[in-house]
């Protein structure tokens, strides 16, 4: 099997480098097409190179509260017309905003194309921002906060975490932002936010479908070629790990909470892939290391958790450990030290390599799917790389690994690197 | 905009009838291959033609029951082993069972297709059923049942509805059974239907991603090819509507609910993309006819929901309201007819057509991304129309159906066609 692996570069691989095209309007938006004539609905994404990883203390969430903004109407298409004119296309519309960037989606028929960019081109040229639409959306973006983080423990120990290892960096605060600076947002922030990061040279068009791409591009000069460049502001700097040790946050859980973080390498960054299969072989999947460990050889633990995300800059590796109620969490803590230790000294087996990179295969496979998965990569690609069509090499990245690169990082895990704990202590609120 | 409805196949069908290869091995068991290089995940279905709708009174949920049990092990692959050499593969696997089919689906590694067939073939050919696992599995059916029905009062709305509709017909019980029914099922009904239903003319093995027909076909004989014949029992009958007029449930709703149901053609009688246009005009997008009618027009109802699927026999139409407090249901009744009236009498425009059946097309589009949408959409053919490579012009169905077939068809509901209304009444528990 160890040969199969060495192979030619995966066939998504050949597709992207034989089939996108990548080049840059007059006034520095890009775009990235993909022309594809046998997908029968055609995707349009607005990827603007800004997401909370560009925001400072004081006005953290700017981007995404812009991203609900964005759909309140312009001069043109007053607030609700929008909508009803995507609707009317057959058109899907989304957004989401992330630490490297914030994104608008539209899936459409493909004879819709030219409709849906003017409608794109129109807001990114002028959003009609009242005081009134302002607040309301403000309104809008306070509650969701209390909802989807104030009122779930686990999301204020991720956003704790995420503060302690980050502190006032990039990737310290959550997307959402902090609730006091929600509460202090000003229309006049937003439009500075817009006129800073919405500019030309940070956006790219990637449009994925059945097309002509040269009509493609003469209708963008048309409608995006229009927006006019301001004034070009500091760009983020790099993220840096500064919470190593062990820390604590009493929450209402109803079982004790442990997260184990270390720094581990951006997706833009050498060595990802190795972290990235040392995760899969930790945790992706029920028969991995730390299930079988924590929760099947001796039930410490009622779910194990990993993350390692494709974020740009440094990041986190994640452990997330749910305790199981009477277990001592010094002691669950032990048995993690003892897995990475076992993975440090004999190595993964070669059977478990090729599990964790077949996993990673499908997981990547599966988020190409034609068309909206391919024109997310390409933006995610354009915002970690610089370039829309370099990421689509995972398969053959993740060949280049071998087993003793993941016995070698296991290692450093266990003695070398700095790592932040964090104890979710409940509360006992839950039992009131 | 007219003419061009009426253009060339769509891509889709146009490739579908190029591409799906269909057979059948001596023993009956059929297949159906679409070979694509261009995807690097393959997708293995096993299409059971048995779903809730074959089952009897006292029998009811048993094509469900089987599916759970599905999982639990061979004497080849005992209980655990089939979920970690899935795994291993680096493949996803899951199943579902409807009224019309039960279905197993992996999504895997191409060069895993070999041995994910071998695994299905197993499976399909030697349940190791115990009376320990059996017993197990029925009380997580029965935790499952009153998860999802008992504790939902829009469930258990649903669930009458369907009964009043079609009583002991093949739709007229829902998919997990009666309560009464799990409790009393025994291992031998199990197995009884497994042999009667599971026998290798109810099977369809469907295949989509990059590999060699010849080779497939060569291993299906080789597994599938195995499987024996039972006796072949009853067909199920054809479904039919006896629920017309007035009836009430009292549930633990927050505020009244109406349903709304006319007999409505199945997926595979004639007429059905007639109905599928008016239920996009009435119930589809925020910009549909009942939404603006009877919430924005007139403040009656909270919500508009309206469903027609793709169910092989005679079905339901619906239309679900959920009623402001302190609104009349009746009024409410009286503006769902005043809206289908004047559909009925003026029909819908140019634009709701167009709108309309680009939704439905891009429904339709969307379910059908490579490859694992493309398998279902394999399976569901075959279960629907007895060929697997039918089910794909739904593009081109769409274009033949005119405003005045909407206008007309709105006419027969407000007039000709008997109708099912189900009140849903508060029990005030939610106030206690």
């Amino acid at each position: 099997m160890r040969t199969d692996r060495r192979a030619e570069p995966s066939p998504i691989l050949a597709a992207a480098r034989r089939h996108i095209v990548q080049g840059a309007l007059n006034n520095g938006v890009r775009f990235a097409l993909w022309p594809d004539d046998t997908d029968s609905v055609a995707t349009v994404h607005v990827w603007v190179r800004a997401g909370s990883g560009v925001e400072q203390r004081g006005a953290t969430g700017l981007a995404h509260m812009l991203e609900h903004l964005m759909f309140r109407g312009t001069s043109a298409v007053p607030d609700g017309v929008f909508d009803a004119r995507m609707e009317a296309l057959g058109a899907q519309i989304n957004a989401a905003t992330w630490v490297d960037y914030t994104c608008y989606t539209t899936t459409a028929p493909p004879e819709a194309i030219g409709e849906v960019i003017a409608l794109e081109a129109d807001r990114f040229g002028g959003l009609d921002l009242t005081e009134e639409v302002f607040a309301a959306e403000r309104s809008v973006v306070a509650n969701e906060r209390r909802q989807v983080i104030d009122s779930v423990p686990e999301a204020r120990l991720g956003e704790h975490l995420h503060h302690l290892a980050f502190g006032e960096g990039p990737y310290g605060h959550p997307t959402i932002g902090w609730a006091e600076d929600i509460e202090g947002y000003t229309r006049e922030a937003v439009l500075g936010f817009l006129e800073r990061w919405y500019a030309p040279g940070e956006l790219l068009v990637v449009v994925v479908g059945a097309f002509a791409p040269a009509a493609v591009v003469e209708h963008l000069e048309a409608t995006f070629g229009g927006l006019s460049a301001g004034p070009e502001g500091e760009r983020r700097r790099g993220s840096r790990f500064i919470g190593a040790g062990v820390h604590e946050l009493r929450v209402p859980v109803p079982t004790p909470r442990v997260h184990v973080a270390w720094p581990a390498p951006g997706r833009g960054e050498p060595g990802w892939a190795t972290w990235a299969l040392l995760e899969a072989i930790l945790g992706g999947g029920d028969g991995s290391r730390l299930p079988m460990r924590l929760e099947v050889d001796e039930p410490l633990v009622l779910d194990v958790g990993t993350h390692l995300y494709p974020h740009a800059m440094e990041q986190l590796m994640e452990v997330d450990l749910t305790v199981r109620l009477g277990v001592d969490p010094e002691r669950v803590l032990g048995a993690l030290d003892e897995a990475l230790e076992a993975l440090a000294t004999d190595g993964p087996t070669e059977e478990e390599v090729l599990a964790a990179s077949r996993r990673l295969r499908m997981l990547d496979a599966g988020a190409l799917a034609p068309t909206a998965g391919r024109a997310s990569r390409m933006g995610e690609s354009w915002v970690t790389f610089g370039d829309a069509g370099t990421d689509f090499g995972l398969v053959d990245e993740m060949r280049q690994v071998r087993g003793e690169d993941v016995r070698a990082l296991a290692g450093r895990l266990c003695e070398g690197l700095p790592r932040l704990v964090l104890h979710g202590v409940p509360t006992g609120e839950e039992d009131a």
